[in-house]
Formats: C-alpha cells, sequence, structure tokens
C-alpha cells in the first residue's frame, strides 16, 4: 500500500510517499480502507511552520481526517463489521467526558494518519459515518465538524431559539453556522468580503455582517440581537477577535475559545476585564470526543446536512492540495479523493 | 368588566359570568387586556370533576392560559410596558430553577385567571409573545406548549439529532412534536386514527405509529430506532402506557412524566423494574418556569412556529367551549377569544 | 495459578478451584495478583438463583470486586506500571458518560472476575486505589462504592447541604452514607434494628429511623426536613420501599434506583402518580463507569474514608465466604482474601 | 430610625447619618431591623474610588451586606413571619437561574442598603439565616460567602475530592476556603505572610503557598496536584494572577473570575493561549442568586461552619469601620453592629 509520511516542519518538499505492506488488525483494531481525507490547519501547523502544541511522532502518516470502508477487523472488535462506512475519531482514546491528557494520542501526530490506501484504527477510533454523505463528505467532519459541535453542544449545550454567533468562513465556522441551524437557532455571521455574504446567508445564516465595512462588528451583533447579545460565539479568531466577541455576547453567556493559527497574542489586553464585566464564560476546547462524533453523525443524519466542499484533489497530488490549502482562504474544505 | 367565576366541581352549569370593577394595578403589577384564552384538561378537572391537586380558591376566575395586550402598569414595573403583547405565566412565582413548594400559586386556581376582560397580573406574571402569532396563538401556550418544552429541555436536554416519541394528539404532544422538530430532533408519535397519522405527519412527525393496529408499539419504536430506543420520551399517557413507554426507551434515555386525566393506578406495575432494567430516568414535571417560558418564545419565533387551533368559541360562548372541549378529543387547541 | 469457576445457577457445589497457568498481557492489558475480593449480592444471583439480568458465560471465574498489585503489562500500556496498588472496575469498557449496551461486559459474568490468583484485565480496566486503603478494603469498593457514588453525584450531583436518605445496611447503603458525610451532606439512615442504629450513628448519620417501630418512615423523613423532604435517595429497597421514598423526597428531588434482590414487581404500584404528584426524578443506576471510580477514589482519599468490613475469609475459603454472605446480613461488605 | 447615606464618591467624610421615618412595607415587602452589617470592596469603591460598575443611586443608604430580624410584613408576605431571622440578598430580584440585565437592581447601589436601623426589603430579598450563627456572622455572608459558593458551585460543581485553589486571604477566599472543606475538597492557598500561613491552615487548607518566596506559586500548585493541576480556582487576583490561575488549573478545569479591586488591565497578556492551550473555562461571576444562598446556608448550617470575623464596630463608629477596612488587609470580615 502506498501512504505518505512527514516529519514536523518538514516543509511541502518533505511530504513523501511510500510502499509498505498491508498491516494486519490486531486486537480490537480494524483495517479501514481509506476513500477521502480532508486538510486542517493543523497539517499546515505540522508540515509547514513546524510548531504543533502536540507531539508529532518521526516519519508519521499525517492528515487526522479521513474516512472509508472497513476490509479487516481483529480479535474482539465488536462496533463495527467489514464492510461498514467509517470515518476515523482523531483523538481515538477519548471516548466520552472531558478532556484529559492521557487520551492526548493524535491521529497524524503521535499516532499514523489516514493519508494512505490503509488505516489501522483501534475500533473505539472509528465511527459509522451517516448514509447520505459521500466518502468525500464525510472526511470533512472529523475535526472542523466536530470542534463545531463541542462548541455549540459541549458546554452550555445550544437551546433551539439560541442566538450563535460565528466568525468568518473557516472550516470550523462553516459547520458551526450549519449545525447552529438544524439545531434551530439563529446565526450572525461575519466575513470580509461582499461575495461570501450571500455564500454564508445560502448556507442560512439569518445575518451576515461584513466586518471590514462594520470594524464595530460586536456592536452590529448587539443591535442584531435587540442589545441582548448572543448566546454562543464560535471563537475561532483569536487574540484580535476575543475581546470584541465576548462584547457580543449576553451576559453569562459562552464563548467557545478555538485557538487562531496565529501565535501572536500581543492583542488579547481586556479579556480579564471583558469576562468579569460580561460574567462570561470562555470555554477552550479541543475537538470533541467519540461520544460527541457520534451524537453528532445522528444530527447531521437526522437533518440531511451535506458539508461544504471546495476542492478535492486526488491521492496522488495531496502535494498539491496542501498548496492550494495554505495559499487560498477555502470556502469549505479542500479533500483527499483515494476513490 | 365581565369575569366567568366557578367554584372546585361546581358543573358546566357553575361557570357563571359577573360585571366587576376593571382593577387598578398596584406595585409591579400590570393590567392586561385579555384577547384570548385556551383550555387545557385541568379546567376539566377542575370544574367537571372537581378534583385537581393543587389549591382552588372558591368564586376564582378559571383558566390558566391566556394572551393579551397591557393597558396599565403598576409602579415600579420595568419588563413591560403599555402596549406589549404577552402571555400570562401560569406559576407566576416560578421565575427560574427547579419547581418548589412555596412557588405553587397557580393562574385559575388558587390565583384569579383569564377567563375574564381584564386579568391583574404580576410583572413577572407575564411574558412578551412572538411577533407572528395571533393572540389566539399566543394564548395555546402557557400551558401545554410550556409543559412539552420542559419535557423536552429542562431534563436531559434535547440535542439536535435526538429522537423523541410523542403518544397521542393532545395539547402537549401536538406540541411536542411541533418543538422537537424546529429542534432538529426525529420524532415518532402514536395515535389510533388513521386520518390522524396523516395529520401527525403534516405536522413534521417522522413516524408515526397506530396502537390500535399495533398494540406493542413499544418494540415498533424500538425497531424504528434501530433498536436503540428514542432518547426522550414525552409520557402523557399515564399508568397505562408507562412501562411500555420505558421500554421504548434507550438505555440513560428520559421520560418526562406528565400525568395523565385518569387517576387510575391499577395499572402501573412493573414501572420499578422497567426503571432499574433499563437504567432510565423517569423525570415527573409540572408546567414550567418563567425564564423557560421566555426560552420557548424566542425558540418559537426564530423558527415561526404556528400552534395548532381546533376551534374558536367567542367570549360570551365559553360554555359551549368547555362542553366541546369535554366531549371531543380535539386535535389542536380550543380558544376562547375575546377580540 | 489457582481459579475458582461457576455456571450460572449451579449452587455453592459448583464452586470449583481450579489450576490453570498463569496468562500473559496482550496489548493493552495488565497482569493483576489479586490481593483481595469481595461478595456482592450479584454473586449470589449468579450463582445461587440462578438470574442475573447480564450474559454470565460458562466456567467463568466468579466475582465483580477485586484489588491487587500489577505485576506485568503487555504493550502500549500507558495508564499504569508494574507495582501499582489497583482495583479491577466491573464494566471495563465503561470509560466516561451514560451507560449503554456495548459497553456491557461484566467482570465475573461475560468476562472472567477476580476470584483468582492472577486476573488478566484491560488498561483501562483497572484505577489506582487510594494509598490509606489495604487490599481488603480497596476490594470493597468496585460494586457497592461506586453504585453509591453514581446515586449520589451521577445525575443531580450531590451538593455540600444535601440531605440523603439511605435504606438500611447493604454495602450500598453503607458506602452511600459514608461518601454523603465527607461531601458534607445531613443523612437520614434507615434500620429495623436498634442495635443497628448506633452503628449507622457512628459510621456519622445524622438520623436513624428504625422503620419497624416506626412503619411511616417517609413521613418521620419528611418531619425530620423541615417537611421539606430530603434531596436524594439512594433507594435500595426495591417495589416495598419506593413509594415511600418517593414520598419522603422533596419536590424535584431524585431517587436513585438500585433494584432489590427480590424480582417481585407486585408492590409497585402508586409509582407514576407518586412521581407525577412529587415531580421527582426516578433515575435507573447500574453501577458506575471508570471516570466516576477514579473521581471517588479521590474524594476517598482526600477524606480518608475506610470502607466497613464485616468479615475476611481466606481464598481456600471462599465457598464459607459465599455461604455465610448469603445467611446473615453482614454489616459491612464480606471479604476473601489472598494476601 | 437613624440611616447612613452617601453618594457615589464622596469620600468618608461624604458618610452622613440622618433620622427619618421608619417605613412601612407594602404588598409583598417586609421590615427588617438591621442587626448587623458588613463591609466589601465595593463599599470602598463606592464612598472612595467613585467607580462602580453598577448604578449607585444618589443619597443612597450604603452597605449591600446585613442581617437583622423581620419586626413587620406586608400584605402578601408568605416566606417570612415576624420574629424571622434573615439576612439580606444583595440582588433582591435574581431568584435563580443566570444572572440578566434585568435583576441587576442591588441593596447599597440603586436600591437602598443595609448600614441603617431599619431596611425595608422585598420578600424575596431575604433568607432565613442558620441557627447557629450571630448577627454579626450573618452579616458577613451575602457578599463574600455567596461569591465563593458560586464560584464553587454555579458552573462546573464542587464535588467531593475536588482539587480547589485559592488566593490570599479576602472575603471571598476565606469563605471558598472553608465552603470547600465542608463539601470535602483539597485546598490549597496562598499568601504572602508567614503567619497567615499558620491561620489558614488553621481554617482548613491542606496547603499554603507563600506566593513572595514562591513566585512561581503555579508550578507548585501543580507539582502539588502531582501534575494534574487544581480543579477549581477562585480567581479573585485579577490581570495579574489570571494567566498563573489557568497554568494552575488541570485541562478542562474552571476558573472563576471574579474580579479584582485594580482597574489595571495592562497585564493580562497570554489569556486567550492559557485558555485554549489549558482547554481552560473561565467563568465570569457576580456574586449569586437567591437560591444560591438559601442552598448556601443550608450547607453552612448542616456543617457549623462560622464565617470569620476581623473585628466589630459600633453602628455610631461606621465611619472608622470604613477607614480601618480601607487601611488594613483584614483576616476575615469586618463588621458594624446594631445590636
Amino acid at each position: 500500500m502506498k501512504s505518505y509520511h512527514i516529519n514536523m516542519g518538514a516543509g511541502l518538499e518533505g511530504l513523501v510517499m511510500r510502499e509498505q505492506d498491508v498491516p494486519v488488525p490486531g486486537s480490537r483494531e480494524v483495517l479501514v480502507r481509506v476513500r477521502a481525507c480532508s486538510l486542517n490547519s493543523r497539517e499546515l501547523l505540522i508540515l509547514l511552520l513546524g510548531y504543533y502544541p502536540l507531539p508529532v511522532r518521526p516519519d508519521v502518516i499525517p492528515v487526522s481526517d479521513g474516512a472509508g470502508e472497513v476490509v479487516a477487523i481483529g480479535e474482539g472488535v465488536k462496533r463495527v463489521k467489514v464492510g461498514d462506512r467509517v470515518a476515523g475519531v482523531v483523538f481515538p482514546r477519548w471516548i466520552d467526558g472531558p478532556f484529559q491528557a492521557e487520551v492526548a494520542d493524535q491521529l497524524g501526530g503521535s499516532l499514523d494518519g489516514v493519508l494512505t490506501e490503509y488505516a489501522l484504527l483501534s475500533e473505539d477510533g472509528v465511527v459509522p459515518i451517516p448514509d447520505h454523505l459521500s466518502f468525500e463528505e464525510a472526511a470533512a467532519l472529523p475535526c472542523a465538524a466536530l470542534t463545531a459541535w463541542n462548541a455549540l453542544t459541549g458546554g452550555m449545550g445550544l437551546q433551539v431559539g439560541d442566538s450563535v454567533l460565528t466568525l468568518g468562513s473557516g472550516g470550523v465556522s462553516l459547520f458551526a453556522l450549519q449545525l447552529a441551524k438544524i439545531a434551530g437557532a439563529r446565526v450572525i455571521a461575519t466575513t470580509s468580503s461582499a461575495e461570501k455574504v450571500e455564500r454564508l446567508k445560502a448556507l442560512g445564516a439569518d445575518y451576515v455582517i461584513n466586518y471590514r465595512t462594520t470594524p464595530d462588528w460586536h456592536l452590529a451583533v448587539r443591535e442584531l440581537t435587540g442589545g441582548r447579545g448572543v448566546d454562543h460565539v464560535v471563537e475561532v479568531g483569536g487574540p484580535g477577535t476575543i475581546v470584541k466577541s465576548i462584547s457580543a455576547t449576553r451576559i453569562s453567556g459562552e464563548i467557545a475559545v478555538i485557538g487562531s493559527v496565529t501565535r501572536d497574542n500581543t492583542d488579547d489586553r481586556g479579556i480579564h476585564r471583558a469576562v468579569f464585566m460580561g460574567t462570561a464564560t470562555l470555554r477552550g476546547i479541543s475537538l470533541g470526543n467519540r461520544a460527541q462524533f457520534l451524537a453528532m453523525n445522528r444530527a447531521i443524519a437526522a437533518n440531511g446536512l451535506k458539508p461544504v466542499i471546495d476542492r478535492v484533489f486526488p491521492f496522488a497530488e495531496a502535494k498539491a492540495a496542501y498548496q492550494y490549502y495554505s495559499e487560498v482562504q477555502p470556502f469549505g474544505k479542500v479533500i483527499i479523493s483515494l476513490s
């Protein structure tokens, strides 16, 4: 079988394909014929920037997000059977409950990822995917959708009728918008582009604010919510937006803090004051657990949600996929297909 | 102004209209020009059966559910102003948090109700109603919709993608179906009538089971959920259905116990065993609080939910409304209009 | 190594000891030198009554509760190391979150138990034990203490100052009393024996009611709580006590339903009415998960809680231990020691 | 009756006593003979610094915290009767549930406070006090203890066995230490004084860190928790300590953000990064609601907790009390007695 391998910070040239034997699943392991992968900012951080908060094994198979078909199972496997369509779980040992250090092993980090023809995963490390999704669409879910799901449901659970603020058009934000809409929420989205205003509305956003033309977008959010502020913010902006995000939130509301590509922290003054004065809750999150993935898939299946895909590259052109993903701001996921 | 008055168990003839002075709102009180009321089984229990678990004041103005317009406010009122469209809160002192004995005062029970041209309510005892609802539609909410809302969101909160079982076509069940659908849930409903199958589907039910032709409807529910059982049951059936309802529920799922018109308890054997074996949760509920009413109204407004109305009677024909409500099984609410 | 083996319903004579090879831990498995076991009613149900709600493998090594020392670990084990003092987790696949069918494998049921010199357990299937506990004391925890912990903390979490009702002096009830006391709760216990009144008070019970001399003990509980009722009941009585237990509970309080040795359900009428009228919550529980076991052990360690032990039998006399346990009503756990 | 009156920022000389008529309670109001008050930093902010985040009425009776005896009740009062020993609720309209703008009326701010012989309070604005507390001790509770209680129980509720970090010896911190101990938690406290180390240990602190001699106290906290970090931080330090507090917290743990006397926000860089990297939750809080006050009092009563009092001044010397409180760092509450 063919697999890509990388080393931390190796750069695009460090993404190399190699041939190796197809592994045999051991006790409670499953072998998955990967059919599609998707890229997240973590892949760029690891390969291009050489910085990632979790350990990355030398010569690891990269990419955390993938979907495929179970082609073999090891002894004692009960949760899936050969032929099942599954996605990988990015933190395969994080079954349920809050995140903990001891479940921090991650696909495409300390564990081999899914940019490979066959992935050997633990039984707990895969979840069935909704019937109405193609492998390309299912491969879009593991990081971005699950992060959005955790942001919306993992703390003060989103309730039908709540209002949600999403920032921009990245993977997590688009899923947050779509998931919030199927849950009956009102969604206010921000963007810097007039063209994306329409695309966000087409996805269901109730209001879209152009933060270039409305730099005080947090005040606009307050106005749109009758002065009350939103119930939830899916905060992907980081130090540059967090204080405004808190100001856009109702008293006792929640801001899910998802980090930001930038490592710049020079601009986050005023957070303490904003949290205290707004009696707001900031909740740092890191993806989600297996149980949340299962619940999210039920929600996606029940409501026919379709992930947004920006572009699909073939497996042989993984390098081009990385390059594209690093150069444009895609609207939707960038997929690598092995079909 | 004209008001109806009743005494516990007085029978239909005991529903009498009288003229009295329009009251003047005191500190933190508001005067509401009632525009519509709706009937619930509590009205039949009180007037016709002469049994109700909470105290009913002699010569009380009956009916718990109503909506209208604020026409005067007393000193210190901050939450509403003259002209606001509001609904009454059935337990006006139950502001938030769990139910307690000390907030058990109830409109149309220990407090005067809303079958009157003008109702004097406490500031906390009214909530704004969604713009898209008529007074008739808003008057449908206080008991039935709020009970359904509490059933779905008050314990293990309903999550998008969850499955919900509703029983029959009573007021609570129809609202539970509609609210669950705007929240992105799958709904399985039961009915005994082929005609209602279609009406329930038209309201959004994903599946409808005719429990006459399928007496083992709990097994059908399991099958429809892939063997897993539903996440939530809105249990209005009482002793005759509760054990089957538990059997239709997934392990660790929740059954909201809403009581039943019948006082017969001879048939509830096996509940203990069912709860233990199913590791299920039974949660007894009694309407909901003011904060839940506000949240529900946000959900109804955000999703344009329209209550189902069976028939509207004029104020002068309140007696006919009671009679109709006691004789038929309406599909939707029975309304008394004062417009 | 020596192990006992049984078959469902085989009776005391069916408890046979055999010699076999010490197993070698595979991937993510650990080998534990068992130092002590404890008996629970499940052991009597399985061996003597031949009834148990979960599957029991033919010729299984019995007993769910044990503690010992890790003597070997397999590949990939991260959570424990050789030399660690651990207890087994009765549902080793139930990591966190609510109970589900797919984690129902149980030690001494579908999986080999701990009445053996060496037990082969999964890495997730063991938890470190508090330093201040002997192996005998730690062996008392897995079923009884964890059930009590889940009863108190798994639903409406026990809060300091809450009141708790425990019934009788079985294993779960004694742990519930002790755990509630270290959590700062008030505890009302019941018993049928004047002598046990003193022993329960010595363990910290604030009040003890003799239910023989006070058959309306639920009214006594109400009185002791100023008419309000207790916040939590740890309901081990079953059909014969459940309705009174609900009546002893405050509005919106919680009753943890733990089942009962008796399979008799003839006496559980009135539950529906009691739940509805009391707006009470009945929560069926089945032990607890690994995360709860870890949290409980932190609580036990922080507060120096010592399990109550009734009597200790040597490994060679396991049969006598079973017999004793089946004939008396021990005050505290019955232990089988392998030290 | 005699009352003190102030204006925002008037300075110590602006604290003037006046004679006025004893008010008569209206509907649902109670008249309380105040027996003791206590001072909080809010009093200094309002009188001396002239800054407070909530409105302060001109010529208001100052001081939010007081306890006394009900001497008269108005019409419709059900929750208390003449002779009851009560404390005032600082936000009398905040009954239960999360904080909201519409319940922000505050004693000694937009409403008259308790530095007066008789206070007119709403029925919901008083709670019974534990029998074992003197009026001086009960007057210590409303702000400081309730803030500590909300910090510990209002978000991720404190569980027996959890670990709690408290900072310094202010009113909130001492109550947090005492409340955490009666709840069975481990407490790590910090201080800058060797003498206070002993006093904190005497109150039950398991460990005390001198942050002058151990400037990297967050690392010391990690070490004391086996590398894991504490479950809860009661963060009163503000911008100068918040990042270290987050670093001292376990993954998925919670930091209650209580504000700080200083308005300086120059030092809060790095909060965003700390929240994200630690997957921590920051929860801004502002006192607590009436329901929490009732629950706290049950906890205090059940466990005989005694507030720490630093010094008691007579009513006539209120100015001296303010001065003392502004000049020293008391260990325990500063009380003004009217007995």
